[in-house]
């Protein structure tokens, strides 16, 4: 029976947040990954990768898990209200809700994280919390059905204990192995807690403004959903 | 001053290759990350994900960096005298020469391998000797000017190797933290080392097709090469 798993694909979405669970999924025997977004035109990812939807929102098959990634793009998606019930009439039919990265943004503003564990990028995590989610570390979070992943390369771990879940471990190692996936990072700097501080430092300033429009978001959904 | 990075791309490549290094290299300030191939038609990779290329073969400026990626798709480049003749005719002026997965034989049929250390997807680790390069292990190894990764997933690691080599430590050390690349397999068993026994012989077999074309065609590309 196939497997049809969804990914949300949208304007300056994260590539590598979507292409590494991309690569495991369809590795899967008998999958479909579908990219879902309002059309079928190409669109440009944040970093100038172009990504070419293969379903729309409104066409899109029934779905056994359902992906958002994250990315500069995230933003708008927060307060796009086509996207939201899209989210939010899928979350009731599918087998997993997921996110990778700041994804989890979106679900949280489609209402879907109120009393569950999640988890973001690190540079997100707390935003969570306005959304009424319970921010958890780890680099995959689950909460029943709920699955949501860590910062961008975050997104194979997820896949891989995704397709365990799914199909069993052997079929997760046969694609890691094939994947030759045995990480080694040139540096110890994945974490805020591992990096070196003065790169910390340096890496937040230069993710202030895209934080700074977030936090603004956040509080503007939040509001608007007090008020409505 | 510009850094240009250029990746082939090409039908039935395995798109976690390029999309791995792209990530990293499209991190960097001042930095083009052109996708190279005959033409500018969206291409299909191995796994279904449409990529569309950004440069032709001719009219691609010139590069600091070229690197090879792999996939199902190398077979047949390995017999293509268009692409050959790009790859000898930039290997002599860019900076580095480098390579992901079984970009490695593409290279060596290429002819750019010999007496070269190089590695190679393990499935594909000891093809390389049949074109006189010198079978490496290593997740990124590293000959002068020539960087050749392991299978698909190292293209991350190789990513950081080369920021490093390019820029320094730092600059590598803060692409690391904003992709969150702290990776925590749920499996160990991204090599046959590692894998469990009946996972390796599973994952062999599957790939076993693909392995037995490749052998072939690089024994005539070697036949071809004596008799011409």
């Amino acid at each position: 029976m196939t497997t049809r798993f969804g990914i949300l694909v949208f304007p300056n979405v994260q590539q590598l947040d979507l292409t590494g669970p991309y690569e495991v999924f369809s590795a899967v025997r008998d999958a479909e990954v579908h990219l879902i977004w309002k059309d079928l035109a190409p669109l440009r990812s944040s970093t100038g990768l172009m990504l070419t939807p293969t379903a729309t929102l409104e066409d899109c098959p029934p779905l056994d898990v359902l992906c958002v990634p994250g990315g500069g793009g995230v933003n708008p998606l927060m307060e796009d209200a086509v996207v939201l019930d899209f989210l939010r009439r899928r979350a009731s039919e599918v087998r997993y809700l997921t996110s990778v990265c700041t994804g989890s943004l979106v679900l949280g503003a489609a209402g879907l994280l109120v009393g569950r564990k999640a988890t973001s990028h690190w540079n997100a995590h707390d935003l969570l919390a306005h959304f009424g989610a319970i921010p958890t570390q780890g680099r995959v979070v689950r909460d029943g059905s709920l699955i949501t992943a860590g910062g961008v390369t975050s997104g194979i771990d997820f896949g891989l204990v995704m397709v365990a879940e799914l199909f069993g471990r052997e079929a997760a190692e046969s694609i890691q192995l094939a994947m030759e996936y045995a990480p080694a990072p040139p540096f110890q700097a994945g974490t805020p807690d591992e990096a070196p501080p003065a790169i910390v430092a340096a890496t937040k300033s230069k993710l202030a403004p895209s934080r700074q429009a977030r936090e603004e978001i956040v509080a503007r959904v939040m509001r608007s959903r007090v008020t409505s």
